[in-house]
């Protein structure tokens, strides 16, 4: 990159918009997972849509590569620049207006780098919801959430991502700006162009603002936690709660034993709700708009007949909004304490959901021949067929050389999900870690594909080199 | 088209797969809005993904366009081929089996040319919900609902026919044939390409099969009839029943006074549910699945508070399955009772729900300023903001010269639309009829971005030639 490029994207940017000093652009460069050590020689922080596209059109002449970025919690390589030192990054954190609140219509209008958290709060706000909420809402961003197409624990009522987008401002990879910020639940004006750059991962442009979906606030939520004995009864469970709560089931999550015995160990706070221990735990939060449901009465009738039908053999309801936190606090502890038991290496699979138990009892039994005393914690969104299939090391082995098996293992799990007609990423997306699976799993016609949609879009391939798709 | 290339079609499809008489082929050629005259020397009725790739793989080589037809039910012209014999129909209506239903995993695996309808059924019998309902459903196939992203009544809390699909199988451009059949809620497995397919129009490839989502069978549902004094009291009651009854809420319809009159005067079984005329009403539809919802008292409760706030001043709550059915026959008859006053001119726009009674106002006002005595009937979908502002000629006008203003119509009113942040097209989508349109209101950018799409995936513009685009 020649500084007469610098130069220009500096002049566009103005002095508050740039960052090239090594401390400051340290941040930027660091890779959730760790893995992926990357160069840039500036960090680009547009206020505006003009300005990310007067950035992307000076790149696009110069042919530079760039890295969109929001929160920089993306788990997969996807929002670093490579080691090369030939990209930027494109920070969207200084967008973080919230342009309007269309109450009547149920839409909220947001620049790309609002944080999560900060948009759940204004539709609170204005006595709404919306539903997307994950582990990192404090800190991700909604470009880089509707980049991702995130999941998180919404789903089973609300979907992913793209289900809560009406709307998109896009900048092209040619500079141009793409206004789409319209809040229509029907359009059939043409084709859908919005699609194309959800969960696209930054490769086909920069989304800079989307309209969304909001929701009635829910009047009333109730949470249960239940011990059941295997995950062929948590799925039971599961369809149980489905016909006898309908859309009020909001939440479906499944939890092993170990994945319990890990929180306790690791989380003072926490204890058991059960007096028992137990195999495996379902946690099933019921919630409502509607003031006439009576959410007490089904998740007490639902546990009863599961009970009864030994789908369930204890359970305990949350009496107090704290009791309910505290509940969630066991799940959500779960990926924080991994840590604490050494070196993991971590799956985010999905399967139909009548193929969650075999996949559970296959890749387990897979994964303990290959390697004795490895410890799966198979936990997830079981209402959503997601599982986090995270393997911790044996007790005692050396974490770097269990690590060094990562690829070895990836592709047991992977090969037993696909087979099931699972995927081998849920929602974690592609980045540059999944980018090999990409290649083996999807077929010559679907890689073909999504190439010739890459080239429609970005012939130049500036656009997060090397991400999603191999090349760049 | 040469005679090698029909002997080569007929040859792939064998004796009982195309037809070429011109009285057995003439159903296929009729437009349902009869303003399209269509010629073809050949319909191929493949009765495999297989057959309908072999098709297209000779077409592609040959040059030959192919027009994909369903239940031919479209409104826009769409699925017919044009006047110039240059283009064979392909229609899916031989694929019509039910490939799998899998009641854990809420799905069903669907040929494309299974009726609506039919499915509908399938999913009954495994007490779940297939929610896609429309009017043309007992003879529309799913194919083209989901090349239309079709929409109808029940996309207020379950989408559109985006929104329900799962996975897709698709027959390329260039005769290849794409397996995308995955049951999967959450899949972030590299660009998500059934969105291409979906509300394209045929014009990127064949949709041969699909994957949908099921939904738990409702066990209660409760229908009112609510006379309301203006528009804004009917979207205040709206915004009413949906924070009372939340996701229970899965239909809300507006309907003028003429509509009503309208259906009284020509349907005889139908009677006025309530005592006095009103200038409008809103049907409201509250299911639930949930086992312990009192929706009888949500219905009764929002309809006593609206009628204390004035939006409601009058209500009937069906008492009987088959008092329901009654209103909504009123609903539901207005599309056929207009014939019966002369010629219409019809929109299909949608809107931001705030803008709805504004746009209502100006467009009749702007409509009765064109042609005085001219008659709007504005009704359709509430909550999804989608108006069917259907215009009647004025008593005793002369039907062939009022619709010879047509295209003059069409701008006045899709103007008013556009300008207030909604579309021109909600559900009918482009087709041929809307093409103008499309070229008008869409951006450069946007058209552009189509058009890259269809070049990267149609290059040699044999799909549904001149549908949704220009040229082909």
């Amino acid at each position: 990159m020649t500084g007469d490029v610098m130069d220009r994207l500096k002049q566009a940017l103005g002095p508050a918009g740039w960052i090239d000093d090594a401390r400051d652009m340290a941040p930027y460069l660091a890779d959730m997972r760790g893995i992926y050590p990357a160069r840039s020689p500036l960090v680009a922080r547009p206020k505006s849509a003009a300005e990310v596209a007067a950035v992307i059109k000076i790149c696009a002449e110069a042919g530079v590569g760039v890295v969109p970025q929001g929160g920089n919690t993306g788990l997969v390589g996807g929002s670093v620049p490579s080691d090369s030192g030939d990209e930027i990054v494109l920070s969207l954190g200084r967008m973080h207006k919230i342009r309007a609140i269309d109450a009547a219509n149920n839409t909220i209008t947001v620049e790309a780098g609002c944080v999560l958290a900060d948009i759940q709060a204004a539709a609170a706000r204005a006595d709404r919801l919306f539903p997307l909420s994950l582990a990192a809402e404090g800190s991700c961003q909604i470009g880089g959430n509707l980049s991702t197409n995130a999941g998180g624990t919404g789903v089973l009522r609300y979907g992913n991502a793209r289900d809560l987008a009406l709307g998109l401002e896009v900048v092209l990879p040619d500079g141009r700006l793409w206004d789409g910020l319209k809040g229509l639940r029907k359009d059939n004006s043409g084709y859908d162009l919005k699609q194309l750059f959800i969960g696209a991962e930054g490769t086909l442009g920069v989304i800079t603002a989307a309209v969304l979906k909001l929701f009635p606030a829910p009047r009333d939520v109730r949470t249960a936690f239940a011990a059941v004995p295997d995950v062929a009864a948590a799925v039971a469970l599961f369809s149980r709660a489905r016909e006898a709560a309908g859309d009020s089931l909001t939440a479906c999550e499944i939890l092993p034993r170990i994945a319990i015995e890990f929180v306790l160990r690791h989380l003072a706070e926490c204890r058991d709700p059960l007096a028992e221990p137990h195999p495996w735990y379902v946690l099933i939060e019921l919630s409502t708009a509607g003031r006439a449901d009576d959410l007490g009465a089904t998740l007490e009738n639902l546990l009863a007949e599961a009970l009864e039908a030994d789908e369930v053999t204890d359970a305990v309801i949350a009496a107090t909004g704290e009791q309910a936190r505290q509940l969630w606090r066991l799940r959500e502890g779960i990926a924080e304490v991994q840590k604490h038991e050494g070196a993991s290496i971590k799956h985010d699979v999905s399967l139909p959901l009548s193929r969650i138990a075999d996949f559970i009892h296959q890749a387990s039994a897979a994964v303990g021949e290959r390697l004795p005393g490895i410890r799966p914690i198979a936990f997830g969104h079981l209402g959503d067929g997601n599982i986090h299939f995270n393997l911790a090391q044996p007790i005692g082995a050396d974490g770097e050389e269990f690590l060094e098996r990562r690829e070895d293992f990836y592709r047991l799990v992977h090969d037993i999900a696909e087979a099931m007609g699972g995927s081998f990423s849920a929602e974690h997306g592609i980045g540059r870690l999944r980018r090999a699976d990409l290649e083996n799993y999807r077929s010559t016609v679907e890689l073909d594909l999504m190439r010739r949609l890459k080239a429609a879009l970005d012939p130049r391939g500036i656009m997060n080199p090397g991400k999603l798709l191999d090349g760049g």
